[in-house]
């Protein structure tokens, strides 16, 4: 298999995203730079090292088939020469789990995720994702109008 | 008051630490970049942005004054010309509290610090810390020694 080329750090991020979606071990791994360096910390896991235990964790996590998609928002992207540097909201939509109206919007997972020019293009070395907490809940749909006396 | 001058993103980070251990909010904010782009997540936090919100929310944590030693270890550090990522673990010491022989070790803090070479030398731009989950459980000290029958 020819390895994949990513001519720009955002192209590795939405292969890494699509990956993520689809639960394409192959296609996650690709992303990752092949350096005993690199780095994940899956939401409330520890730090992961190296191209072993990255591999095993989303070989892990994509044991169960695809069930989400994720929408990226909020991005901020510091880039230099060799390394970008994107930090990004990742927004998880179950499958058949659709939003309604007046709900609270569901809680993002906060992402830093680096990217390492390499002789193969751009590749992932840092993914860094954590829960933010729960938006302050909206008020409830049905409460009464309130009436000013 | 002269900014000070960071001439490595290590000596950013000695001053980040320095300047968390003693509750020192102009030390803190002196490591960050002038920069609206700066992004802090503290532990189970949601993404703080820019100079302001990061520094009401050093202000908050400071508030509390000088509680914790915390030393720095399992340092990966990935370096550009323009841009460095610092993998570290953050292990908390509460003052007063000491360490048993056969304690479990606490859960360290997983931290993703990043470094921008400014013109004024080199200054954080990113700091992402998660809370690892607690290692296992050692087994307990006075358990009765096993019998091999």
């Amino acid at each position: 298999m020819t390895a994949k080329i990513f001519p720009t750090a955002q192209d590795a991020e939405n292969a890494f995203y699509e990956a993520l979606e689809r639960c394409d071990l192959e296609g996650m791994m690709a992303v990752w730079a092949e350096d005993e360096d690199v780095i994940c910390v899956h939401p409330t896991g520890p730090r992961l090292t190296g191209q072993d235990q990255v591999r095993e964790s989303w070989a892990r996590i994509f044991s169960g088939g695809p069930r989400a998609r994720v929408h990226i928002t909020n991005q901020v992207a510091i880039s230099g020469m060799m390394l970008a540097v994107h930090s990004v909201h990742e927004n998880f939509v179950i499958e058949g789990q659709s939003q309604r109206v007046g709900d609270a919007a569901p809680a993002p997972i906060v992402a830093t995720n680096v990217y390492l020019r390499t002789a193969a293009g751009w590749r992932m070395i840092v993914h860094h994702a954590s829960p933010a907490p729960a938006p302050a809940q909206p008020a409830p749909r049905d409460a009464p109008p309130k009436i000013l006396h």
